[in-house]
């Protein structure tokens, strides 16, 4: 059983997940990368991951065969597994949880030679729509308190396998860092009576330096204090705290918006890595005025060295209206 | 002038350090295998380098000449600046401050073929005193409020060098990271009125699961919530809150838990690449009963993917009882 684990002096929380089965020496080649040849992702190949979840398929076929579009499978070597008892405890000063919870694959496309950008804009809003269904289905397991989903593309942002596909992981406690942003927001609205996000779409529409491209549900945007070069926001322009509340509309226009972003990135960055994760409220939780759920990109080009790890804090060669400036000029 | 600005929503503070003189499309190839032939930081390449600020070297040489053991250099490509005024400022809703601060890069040794672990004792001994030797220079810039020493080895760590270094970057405001320690370190002390790291090293030294290497002023240990396989901390048996106030006694004591431990890792996973901080009180403050200097030091071994980017929390996959017990067992 994995476990989750509490640093006891900053309350962050770790997964301890040994039962993937790797060795000490194991790490010394982490990426395996995996030969073109095969993916497991690939139609006729259903039986390399375990039975699927969620399907988009021809009516009357059967699950586990080709002709789908998409599919959603559990993690092979997931790092928390769905069965057991939360039993939370302590040892000392220190608490840790059984490691409770969800991994899931979403395979976005049976194509292994294309990312999520070059499919249709059809296929694009399907994967985003089964974002919010996947999202809605693990609401119903009281003991997950987050879901996250997110993407990692290419080598240098994590990714162990090429066929393009995102991630969810669902926790039985509320990450650090979206506390953290929660605080962060509660703290403006007790101030200010209004959402932070709300009110930086406002001036950055205003102030137009760091905004890469709009339409009419979402803006994209250089965030101000960006970590890396090419950071890149995607927020809803209405207010919302939650992903999975979203609507049809809004979701082709998301569509839209992610795919024209990865697109001027493929052309900005010559097809970089990068990764994604969607920031949203507390799945259990009721709709707040307080938080405004986004989309946070990271292409990855640079490496996070010591400093960053130390201290929490980064140095971005890159400047926000730079990128934003580049990005923008970009025709697709 | 780099700039110090402020995430509006959580807090985090970023370099934005443009004149480090990069494109978009440099970072392409983010980290430049610098050829073998050439190390600035060699002898004979001291003009390579801005004039040294530091050295160690025989009595009456002239600075920047060869035959010193020891260099410290102004980082050619400095992410803070020392000269100009703070300006701290506001731009609708955002936050910065003039990226003043100082940024140094300590060469270990004049040996390009040696890393930190493979110096003898006494050298190693000599890198630790002049990093509290700077710390207590820039403690005199009432401007600087942090002095954070890290080292990058290995390109997978981040380091565009490989002739051994370790650097200093002293920056105007406190990092996020560091408060988070000092504030967890706070509420305990409330509690339980202890220091929550000396609480940590008696419990490790009863359990005696997790330690590592211990020797008469030092502990080093695999922390119960490592974010990552061999994630190593050394701590000093005493209470401490400030690196600088250490004695010579102690810095031997460093340097030889310090060399061990480089050795222990350099044979469990063939010379990794790796980062280490030292976590120390902020220069301007007062020695403090709540907080507690040590290093953490994270080899290098698993990527950072998207779910670790978003939730601040981490995926790792051997224990640290694992770990310890591994890295226990080596003989050096």
């Amino acid at each position: 059983m994995p476990e989750l684990r509490k640093d006891p002096v900053i309350g962050r929380w770790v997964i301890i997940s040994t039962e993937r089965g790797r060795r000490p020496s194991d790490f010394l080649d982490v990426i395996e990368e995996n030969k073109d040849s095969i993916s497991p992702f690939s139609p006729n190949n259903e039986h390399m991951t375990p039975p699927e979840i969620y399907a988009i398929r021809p009516p009357g076929s059967a699950p586990n065969t080709p002709g789908w579009t998409l599919r959603v499978v559990p993690n092979k070597y997931p790092a928390l597994k769905v069965k057991g008892q939360l039993d939370r405890r302590g040892e000392g000063i220190y608490d840790m949880i059984n490691g409770i919870g969800a991994h899931e694959v979403i395979i976005e496309t049976p194509d292994k030679a294309k990312d999520l950008g070059d499919l249709e804009p059809a296929a694009v809003t399907d994967v985003l729509r089964v974002f919010k269904e996947r999202m809605l289905a693990l609401k119903k397991d009281a003991r997950l308190k987050y879901v996250m989903i997110f993407k990692n593309k290419g080598p240098a942002a994590g990714a162990t396998l090429k066929h393009a596909h995102s991630q969810l992981i669902a926790t039985p406690i509320i990450p650090k860092r979206v506390l953290e942003e929660i605080e962060g927001a509660q703290k403006y609205f007790a101030i200010k009576e209004r959402c932070i996000f709300c009110d930086i779409i406002s001036q950055e529409l205003k102030d137009n330096i760091r905004v890469v491209h709009e339409n009419k549900h979402f803006i994209a945007l250089s965030p101000f204090a960006a970590r890396s070069p090419f950071e890149t926001w995607i927020l809803p322009r209405g207010h919302a705290s939650h992903y999975e509340t979203i609507d049809d509309a809004s979701l082709d226009s998301l569509a839209a918006i992610m795919k024209t972003l990865l697109q001027k990135l493929n052309v900005a960055l010559e097809k970089p890595a990068y990764n994604f994760v969607i920031h949203t409220a507390p799945i259990q939780e009721e709709a707040s005025e307080v938080y405004h759920w986004h989309i946070e990109l990271l292409p990855k080009l640079t490496r996070i060295a010591g400093f960053e790890w130390g201290s929490g804090f980064y140095i971005n060669p890159t400047s926000p209206e730079e990128a934003a400036r580049y990005l923008k000029e970009i025709v697709i």
